[in-house]
This record gives C-alpha cells, structure tokens and sequence, in this order.
C-alpha cells in the first residue's frame, strides 16, 4: 500500500468539501442566519487546514497509484467527507450526536436520502442547503470532479474513476479521462439547471427549485418538508417524476446525444428494460391502489411518483406508500432491489447487473438440457464474456451476504422482519425510505448507535458498489509490496 | 423430446405408489379403520391400472435416455406421485378440496412439512401414517429407489439420478449406479430403523416412532399431534435434535464409513462447516432466548432443536419459535435460506453451494486488488472450475428470482411480508413452517388456491432443486429431436 499518494488525494478532498461548504455559508449570509454562517466558516477553515496538513507540501511524485490504492483513496475519503460534512451540524447543535450528524451527511452525500431528523422543518436555511447540496456533490461524484479539474497524470485516474462509478462497466466514453469527466460534469450541470428552472416556473421559490433539483438530479431523497412531496402541486410532482427518471438513465445516453450519435441510443438494452419496469410497475401500483384514491388520474401520479422515486433510489414521496396494499409494497420492495441503470447517479443492483444475473442464469438452464449448443450472452449488442457474467455473479453473492448480516446486527434492536430488511435494502441501495419503523413518515432516529454505524457503512459500501469499501476491511490489502 | 420414455418411467413410478400404498392400508387393517381401508385398496388399484396403461406392454427398447428426457422424468413422475397421492384423502373426505390434499401430499413427498390441516389430530390412523411416509418415500427419492431394484440399462440412469438428487454434485460414489443406488438405500433404511428403535425405547409408542422416525430421517416435518414435538418429554426431543442432524450430512460420509475410508471423511470441508453453524447458531439463540425459558438447560434443548429442525429443512418445533426475539428469527430465517448438506435428505440452498458462492465472491474481490494473482477455489480438497462456479452463481439467481415472482403472487392473499416471504422459504426450502401467519403454530390453510398452486409449485421445484421443474416450462424442451 502506498500511503503517500492515499494521503495526498484524501487531502485533496477534505479541502474541496471545504470549498463547497461555501455554497451553504452564502446562503447563510442571505437568509441573516449570522451565527450559523460563523459555524460554516470555522468549518471550512478546518477543512482547508486539516487537508493542507494530509496532503503536505512540496514533492509532486507521490508514486504509482494502482487499482488497490485508488479503492483505498476512494473509500477513505468518503468517510472523510461524511465526517467533515457532519461538522457544521454537531458544532451548531442542530444534530448534537455525532453518529446522528454522520448518518445525515453520509445518507446526503451517498444520495440515500434517509434521516435521523423528526423535524426536519426545524434546520436552519443553511444546514438544509448543506443537506441537499450532499446530494448533488455526491451524486456525479467527488472523484470525476477532481479530474475534470485538478492537474493529475492521465492513465492512473481511472482507477479512482473506477473505483467511484456506479455500475458494471465504466465504458471509456473518451479518449481522454479527463475529457470524459469534463463532459460527464457538464452534463450533469445542464441536467441540474434545467430541472431547478423548469421547478422554479412551475411555481416553487428558487429556494426550493435550488436544493429539491439537487436531490432530484443526485437522486438524494432529502425533503424540505416533514411530509416530503406531498404538499406540493401535481404538476410539480410529476415534473419530478419525470427529471428522477431522467437522472436515473446512464449517462452514456446523453453523452451520445451531445456527440451525436443518436443511432447508438437505440442499442441501450439496459435503458430499454429500465423505462419498460417503471411504466409497467406503476400501471399495476396504480391499479393496485386505485381503490384507495377513487381517481385514475391520483392513482397513477402517486404510483408513478413513487416508481421513479424509489427505482431510481431517490426515495421522495407523495403519500404513505407503507399504507398501500401488499402487491403494491412488494413491487416496491423488488424496485428497492433492482436499482436504476449503470453509470447513472441513482444506486441499487443495478438494472444492467440484473439483466447479465438473468441472462446467465437462462444460458445455465438451456446448456443444461442442450448441452452441445454453447451460447454467448449479449448486452447491448455487445457479447459479455464469461468474466464479466462471473464478476456480476460474485457481486450479486456479495450483495446478498451483505445485506444478511447487516440485518441480523439490526435484528438487537428489537424491530420486526420488515423493518430491518426494509431498512437495510433502503441504504444499502442509497434509497431512503423503507417500511414499517422505517417507513415514509418515519426515520432511522431510534435505531441504536450500534445499527446507524451499520447503516452508515452501508450507505457507503452501496454508494462505492461494495468492493472498494469491503477490501479495506482485508488484511492484505494493507501489506507493503 | 423422446416422449415413450417418460410414459414408461413415469408409468412404473405410479404403479410403486401404488405398492408404497399397501403400508397405510396395513396400518389401517390393524387399527380396524375398515372404511378408510377400503378407499385405500381402491386408490391401490388405481395406480397399478394407471401405471400399467400409461407404461403401456411389450417393446423393451424405449430409445435414449437423454438429460433432457432425465428431468422431464423425473419432475412429472413427482407430479403424477402428488396426484395420486392425494386420491386418499379426496375420496375419503378428510382433506376435501383437491388443491389443499396435493398441497399435503406435495409437501410430504418433498418433505416439507408444511400442512393446510388446522386440526391434524383428527385424521383416520391409515391417512396419518402415509401422509408421515411420504416423507420417507420423498426423503431419499423414488429414482434412486428404481434404480435400485429395476432392471435397466445402466449408463443413462444416471441422468435419472442426477435430476433427483439433491445438492451441486452427485459424485459417482461406485462403479456402477445400480450398486450406488442399492447401498444408499441400505444406508437409509439403517439409519431409519435405528432412529425409529431409538424412539420406541426412548417412550414413543410403536406407531409414534414409526411415523416420527420417518420425517426425522427423511427431513420432513409433519407431526402427529397439532403441537408438533412439544408434548414429547425432553430425552424425546433431544433424541430426535440428533437423529435430525444426522440426516442432514452428506451421505457420502455413511459411504465411507460403511467403505472403510475413514481418513476420507475429515476432507468434507461441508460437513464440518454444517456442523459449525448449527453449534454457534444453537448458541447464540441459547444465549438471546434464555430470558424466557430461565434455564440453560431448556433453552439450549429447544435451540438447538429448532436449529436442527430449521437448517436440515424439517420443520418439527418443540415450541412457537415465532415468539422468540427477533435475533433469534432472524438467524432461523437465515437457516432457512442455507439449508443442509449437499446429497443428504435435506433441502434448501445447501451448505456446500454457500461455500461455493463465498469462495468464488472472495477470490473476486481479491483479485480486484491483487489482478495478478490467479487463485484456484477448493471445496473438500477437491479444485472447483469457474464453470461449477457459474452454475452455482446461476442456481442462486435463479433461486432469488423465484423466490421474487411467487412472494409476489402470494402479496395478493393481502398477508404482510414477513409472512410471504417466510411461506416461500418455508416451501421452497421444503421446510415447513415459517413466521406470523404461517408461523409454527398456524397453517397453510388460509391462502388462495392460487398462492397454494405456487407454494405446491416451489416445493417441488425445491426438492428437484429447480431445473427439471423449470425446464417443463422451457418450450424448447419439448420439441422433437
């Protein structure tokens, strides 16, 4: 391991929350929230010089930096920014307990959207700027920001890329990494103005627009108000139907939209099943809960609303979706799985995991009773080999085993079957909600110390996609070569 | 699809249900259920008739038996059992509607356990001993017991066997199949007479042994009184506690032993990691229930005879486990999911498949940090190739899938999750009882007929563990050479 360089780019990291965390500082400043805004900046100063001092001075060659070290760096510094980022809170008392105010931040910046507050109304126009603002941050990604921005030799980047992506396979877009994370920024930027603009026309204060645009285009899940999107207007909820749906889509869609290459949009399998699961999920929510709401109209808002919102692990709602009738939860249930499309910014599995998860396993059956025909599987248009199918394979065991014994941990606190599974699918999968105790009018609030660390954890082993997190717990991974 | 050979084989299978009939007759002959008796001997000749008819006369050489031929075989020929089986029951009213009397004698076959009876008490003692002795038929297979005593053609049985048998490989443990066949089947009928003598001097009356020693050994889980084990005194439990254990091993440690290899036996890595996690898990639900039962005595009994009864797939409980702590749940459910060794009577996912899935994940995420270094996977000593890996990578997917589809066709039937998820367990797994409503001290009697024809549907597909139920399904599968 070479600790050097995990320093100097961990460094690199804790300054950068620094500079964003002057985002919520002017807000503080508008809004006259003078005390507060003091706390910000203390907090950036903090972050400057606590970066300053990992990174160190002087001596640019920090040497190699390969795949083990780039999945340390990655994981390291998410936990610093969950650590950082929870500052402003405790040292404002707005969350006192520190498990608590890490929890927010890392549910924030994994865009998970889950809350320890009970009265999230009650933040400080700063703090809930911050807490939205970690959705956006974390939604693209710290990492494709630093190298879009910071001046790093090219070719060992990818591994940090690599290791921060969501989803099975990082297509190099470009033939420049930096050219790539450049335009996946911008992007992601167009993506974010139109859809705070298109809030802002549809009547929301540009308050609102500003920070529920951050959590839709990071698929976050933070609401502004105690009962989440239920009080505002159907127009502005299904425009937020539509814009989650949108950032859930993998961004090589839009990369081939600005090259151009709109014939290559149509060979998107993964896009093509992701679109086909949420209308078809949400005509049978609607139907399923038409008899609560009277009205084909309200029925399919809602169920519409709470598709997107919940395959694209962004984790808003309408309405107390725990109340609906069992089909219905089941389905979300399965959505909470599933996850949206890779290299999206929305979490979970992974629609593109799944399809390779099914697309082997169907080969498996036919070569079990046609053994001398022997079948490639294709995704895309494009054949997967067996290493791939294996990876997958491994990630879904992993996944699985995860998911197990977090639950178990969670099983001392006394809550039903429902409530922890519910639970640990929710952040895992950086979705927010679950159901039960941790249901949409609901918050993690009274889970015990011992539970919200688990859930911290898994929020960032489901944000990183599992490996770089889990490796840190391997002895050999910190050996010296 | 060579279909004469499936008449055949599945024409021979009806006609030994028919023989296998002639033992709840005799039970009721000696009991004096003279009306039940007659319904039996009808049923009797029913079978031969339809056996003889469906197998039809003459021409020996019914072409090839090929794998494909192997798992229609074999999924019909279980199928047509569960049919007929039900006949009993139909014609004498005791389990009135078709659906719920398949449902019984599915879930005896494929010693699951789980019944639709509220009242189990009051069946006729003829119907109580064949419901309890499918599960011994079931239990070690009617393939293995054709082999054993049919003239055929050697080579191609094996795909019989093969289809039937339970766990990821059945190694050819002699030379020729018939003698595998026929010294498995001694090795299970000592093993039943031993258990049943265990439980006859033990207290059991003779016919209590009989039948108890026939779900014991055959991992099924029917009881003879509606609160299962709990009235039996507690030498009775533990003795039974044992006799579960051991018939949840590998049968090829009885082989070696009975072979005299007994170096070989240390080498089954599965075994010793079946008997690991019942040790710690019996512990740890100790400890987590202790504060109910106020004795170490009684609260390890009863742990460690749910553990056994959960982790072999049996199914008997000696208390309402449904009201023990959620920790303890939450293991058992685990349990359930794991399943018992590989080539044992037991179902589930099997520990050896598990090892095999945690192997293949830990060789992925180190070689995600260590690319160069390329390690071989073994599993009791033996190296596993990445093509036994992907099948047991795909089994699981497949598994989870199902596992998916029929909880959410059970979500219909308006019960909660827990109670849905654990009914599909409890079928799939051919357990029997799972939590709240299908706890163990309710039943399976309230679903639909629809969620019963699912639930009938997974315990099959999880006795024949998945594929020869699946492939029925496959339109592939029954197209002409």
């Amino acid at each position: 391991m070479n600790l050097r360089i995990v320093r100097y780019i961990t460094g690199w990291v804790i300054i950068f929350e620094g500079v964003f965390l002057i985002c919520p500082l002017i807000t503080g400043v508008i809004y006259g929230e003078y005390d507060i805004c003091r706390i910000y900046a203390a907090v950036i100063a903090i972050c400057v010089a606590a970066g300053m001092l990992l990174k160190g001075v002087g001596n640019k060659n920090k040497g190699e930096l390969y795949i083990r070290e780039g999945f340390v760096c990655v994981s390291l510094s998410w936990i610093a920014l969950s650590i950082f980022g929870a500052l402003p809170f405790i040292i404002s008392g707005e969350i006192p307990r520190p498990v608590d105010a890490v929890f927010e931040v890392a549910s924030g910046l994994t865009t998970t959207g889950a809350s320890i507050l009970s009265d999230v109304e009650a933040l400080s126009k700063a703090s809930m700027f911050w807490r939205c603002f970690t959705h956006w941050i974390g939604g693209m990604g710290v990492f494709v920001f630093i190298m879009a921005i910071l001046p790093m030799a090219g070719a060992r980047n990818i591994n940090l890329m690599k290791a921060e992506s969501p989803g099975p396979s990082v297509s190099k877009l470009m033939p420049k990494m930096k050219d790539t994370a450049k335009l996946l920024y911008i992007i992601y930027i167009v993506i974010t103005v139109i859809c705070v603009l298109s809030y802002f026309f549809s009547g929301m204060r540009l308050y609102e627009a500003l920070t529920l645009g951050f959590g839709t285009v990071g698929t976050g899940g933070f609401g502004l108000y105690n009962d989440s999107m239920a009080s505002f207007t159907p127009l502005q909820q299904s425009l937020m139907t539509l814009f989650m749906i949108i950032s859930g889509i993998n961004y090589s869609v839009y990369f081939c939209i600005v090259m151009g290459n709109l014939k290559e949009i149509l060979s998107f399998e993964e896009v093509r099943y992701y679109l086909l699961i949420i209308a078809s999920s949400a005509i049978v929510i609607a139907w399923n809960i038409f008899p609560i709401y009277k009205s084909v109209g309200t029925s399919f808002r809602h169920s519409a609303f709470q598709v997107a919102s919940i395959i694209t692990t962004s984790g808003f709602s309408t309405t107390d979706f725990d109340l609906w009738p069992e089909l219905s939860k089941g389905i979300l249930v399965l959505l909470m799985i599933l996850g949206a499309c890779a290299g999206s910014t929305g979490g979970g599995f992974k629609v593109s995991r799944a399809l390779i998860l099914m697309k082997g396993a169907r080969k498996e059956i036919l070569s079990a009773i046609h053994p001398q025909r022997v079948k490639k599987i294709y995704l895309n248009g494009e054949p997967i080999d067996d290493e791939m199918v294996r990876a997958v394979d491994s990630y879904a065991a992993i996944y699985v085993v995860m998911i197990i014994i977090s639950a178990l941990i969670l099983t001392l606190d006394g809550f039903d079957l429902t409530t922890n599974l519910t639970a640990v699918l929710a952040t895992l999968n950086n979705i927010g909600p679950g159901l039960n105790a941790v249901g949409p009018t609901q918050n993690f609030g009274a889970f015990s110390t011992m539970s919200k660390s688990v859930l911290i954890f898994d929020m960032l082993a489901g944000r990183l996609e599992l490996y770089p997190i889990l490796i840190l717990l391997l002895p050999s991974c910190w050996r010296r070569y």
